[in-house]
């Protein structure tokens, strides 16, 4: 089941009032930062998880038992917002790698929290196993198609917010935003996306014909740590030719400390992906184009930043 | 002599393209905010440093002389920056405490730093000695026609962006940024100062019916660290009549670590201080009043905010 993009509009108008419509910011001519960190939770996770939850509810799939998600973290949080905004229970499965930031904040939400696994693959099974169990949504970080689709709605608003860009960077993990986006913009703009060296799912999906499992590792794992593309991610990537570029760590913590010196933005590593590859050269605009970089993720501890 | 609005539309255009038209975000019904920390250099200081500089270059009195300027810090940012934009050289004098974060930055900027006395007002009398030994031009924090104007414009974007709004708080130090937000706006909108209790020029100069020097103390008077409130600004916030609300330090502290952990925005305490009127109740809005924050400074050091 490919993601079209009437089921990204659908979802739009389905979370609208739920999620934030985030700001763009043209820092110079020519590049434009989709300020996307500034959403609910602290990255574009809850568009996802507000159109699975509300078109689970539409279905009557959502019951008094809840939720269930597997997270490295954004979307945990995600999914647990969602959940308390809805008025049921979420279980959220992250692994112990998670960074105190995102976990001091989930405490917050209401969640019942399981650590569990040293990477996100592991607590996605154990919540796996826990959602058979019940009578729970299964939520997932990546691969639901109404997750792809409420990603997605972030590609919609560049379109109505950014007065002609000819692409977009956006950082890939398992994909559901890259999905989502490349779905959304079409054939409108040239979609890129750039991935870790140490956990280049997209890439390898390209280059395999198909996702594979593959190793996780590098300093944006927290976020951008999935073994494998989603499916639903993959078919979108290919139906839309998207770009593959990868850069690596050391790129990634320039772009983060540029993000923040010079544009004032404490981002988390995989936030600052994206704008890694024009930071780093992996990825060069060419003379007049004009190139939107989707900042996706704020939950860091600052203090890293000093 | 008045700053008037026309005053404010010629800065605008003046500055276009020297400055960043920064973003809004409505971050839940009826609450604004201003991301005017996202502005080159960290706060809307160059709004008014471009104007002052611009309208000097015209009329030849700009020379390789430079500039003049003293600070608590963002003032001394924006001039070091719009000097070096304009290819002329910067004396910036500042108080020995400047923080760090910003006197990091200043050291970017090729201006000449001068460290001299423990406030603003001691910095700005060797700033006045050194500029009349030479042929620079003063640039003043906030009490001149030309920087009033400039951050003025910060008002007239937010009467295109915002579709209909009640009120706009904004900090107040100096008064240049709510002397000319209050010009843009006139009696559109319902224009409210916000001043820590231990810095209160605006408060006093309303009661006192003139401007008049007070001491300085508290969280954020590395930027809202003025004796006394220009006589532009007062000016400008008497026809406009702008309210006065005060905030304790604590109430500031509180806002700044509420923008970072619900709203992930990383602001220094005179940043914050506008929206601490909200978060400590000082400035209770009425139900459905739409409320526009200026979120007016990031040049902290986000390890405080961990």
């Amino acid at each position: 089941m490919t993601v079209r993009v009437e089921d990204v509009r659908q979802a739009a108008e389905r979370i609208a009032g739920r999620v934030l419509r985030t700001p763009v910011i043209e820092v110079r001519p020519g590049l434009i930062f989709k300020l996307e960190l500034l959403q609910h939770t602290g990255s574009f996770k809850p568009r996802g998880a507000f159109n699975r939850l509300l078109t689970a509810k539409e279905n009557g799939e959502l019951t008094g038992q809840g939720i269930i998600a597997a997270s490295g973290g954004n979307h945990g949080l995600a999914a647990a917002y969602a959940a308390r905004a809805l008025g049921v229970p979420a279980r959220i499965f992250v692994p112990v790698t998670t960074p105190a930031a995102k976990l001091g904040k989930l405490r917050t939400l209401d969640a019942e929290i399981v650590q569990v696994g040293s990477e996100y693959a592991e607590a996605y099974q154990a919540a796996l196993h826990a959602q058979e169990e019940s009578h729970a949504l299964l939520v997932h970080a990546y691969d639901q198609p109404e997750v792809v689709a409420g990603q997605g709605t972030v590609g919609l608003e560049l379109l109505e917010q950014v007065d002609g860009f000819d692409t977009v960077l956006v950082a890939v993990g398992g994909g559901g935003l890259i999905g989502g986006i490349a779905t959304a913009i079409g054939d409108r703009a040239h979609v890129v996306g750039v991935e870790p060296e140490l956990a280049p799912t997209m890439h390898r999906a390209l280059g395999e014909g198909r996702p594979t499992d593959g190793s996780v590792a590098g300093i944006a794992a927290d976020s951008l740590g999935a073994r494998r593309l989603g499916d639903h991610a993959f078919a979108s990537v290919q139906d839309h030719h998207v770009q593959s570029v990868l850069v690596t760590d050391d790129a990634i913590v320039a772009a983060r400390k540029e993000l923040w010196h010079d544009h004032h933005l404490a981002t988390e590593h995989g936030g600052a992906t994206a704008y890694a590859a024009l930071v780093s050269g992996a990825y060069e605009p060419q003379p007049g184009e004009r190139v939107v970089v989707v900042v996706c993720g704020a939950n860091t501890d600052p203090g890293t930043l000093s």
